[in-house]
């Protein structure tokens, strides 16, 4: 097995970490890697935060469900997928007035161009991942970010044609630390061929129950749905990315 | 530069592949780094289809704005995003019936979802290619395979909470090919302190001029434009997620 597949296999999310600072060159060849990912069209359809103000990070452990490591993280970079620099661009060259000239309605962004962006967002933040755990540094996404659009979007102060798509905290593993592999599901009910497998009932326990979690109740699927899809952030992560896309269709509207 | 730094650095799109198969034990690696990748809550939010059917690859050459590298590619995976085994999961668990009784709407999935989702499979997507490409096989990503929503629906079978987001062809590098690294924006137009830094007209046609392109016309916003977000095809992606979208919110409403 090389480095590369090595790393991928031992990286786990981490929640606590090193009292020591990430070094600057470690933060630049994290940030290289994640600016060397591929991008749609080599358009770069977003922008990373680099959160170092603490009063930030404080902000945001209870805009993301009260997590306080995110407070004590070394180094905190959220992912905005991102239209904006290319829609001012347009402007900045005249493209409006070519779409007039043409009598033809310019093009605005729409939910095609939002998922497009998050593609190449979350792209570059798997690489930052993956470059980041090659040096001991290990990492936590932290989808909640998704959540409180308007308050994030303030406290970043995002124009309309971005999003934070994801967050991700690093820091150095602590010494004391035990890694932990967490079970995945087995392939067979994730690869399929050709064609999409529609599970059975009885596949759908088996793979549930073959996979092992640190705890469960009796019943593991309604554990998880109070705990995931029927809970008050996923109401509220509904309601924020539906607003962030309603202010992204927005755009060039007024 | 470790290994992991130095595949990353030197990985760029691959369009053309040398004639050889991918071997079982490089494919299973590939996957297998794929299932590795981090998922919300170890939800494991994406299913991928490994197409191996040369009519289905033909297909996708044209549905995808004929791209005939597509059907010569050795192995081409669609990442679909995908709440369908939970939701399916949570019916076999009762969790309709425990809402009732509590007298709570059941919360079926929205757009957060789809969102985080999207992050899931996206970041497989990205640990699928680094893996991939630390084993001399390239990669390239067909964003395309997010338009023609209903036919792509119907070729792979999708239940309504399952979306194509991504697609990947692989190959191994032909023998001849001379490795181009494609520029990319300088960092300080992507990565920014605290807050987002809205882009000066000047910056943002020094941003674009320093970025060499292969070929561009006088007025490269305009090239782009003309491309990108000004074509047919942009606007079937963004009809084509709509759609997508309106599926997936559809669920459970019937």
């Amino acid at each position: 097995m090389n480095q590369v597949l090595s790393v991928i296999e031992a990286r786990s999310s981490l929640r606590r970490y090193a009292d020591k600072p990430i070094s600057p060159e470690d933060k630049q060849a994290i940030l290289h890697s994640a600016l060397r990912a591929p991008t749609a069209g080599n358009m770069m359809l977003y922008s990373i935060i680099d959160v170092t103000d603490q009063a930030k990070k404080d902000f945001l452990v209870k805009s993301c469900d009260n997590q306080p490591f995110i407070a004590k993280a070394p180094m905190v970079l959220v992912f905005v997928l991102d239209f904006s620099k290319w829609y001012e661009y347009y402007r900045v060259s005249g493209v409006p007035q070519w779409c007039a000239e043409q009598d033809k309605a310019m093009h605005y962004p729409q939910e095609g161009e939002f998922l497009l962006a998050a593609n190449d967002a979350i792209i570059a933040a798997q690489n930052a991942v993956i470059a980041a755990e090659s040096l001991g540094i290990g990492s936590c996404y932290i989808g909640d970010i998704m959540e409180h659009y308007e308050a994030h979007r303030d406290l970043f102060k995002l124009p309309e044609l971005a999003f934070p798509v994801t967050m991700l905290t690093f820091g150095h593993y602590p010494e004391d630390m035990e890694r932990v592999k967490r079970d995945r599901y087995d392939a067979k009910y994730v690869v399929f061929e050709n064609e999409y497998q529609e599970l059975t009932d009885a596949e759908l326990v088996e793979m549930n129950t073959a996979k092992k979690y640190p705890e469960k109740e009796d019943n593991f699927g309604l554990w998880m749905y109070k705990r995931k899809n029927g809970t008050d952030f996923m109401d509220e992560m509904s309601r924020s990315v539906k607003a962030g896309i309603d202010a992204w269709n927005s755009y060039g509207k007024k």
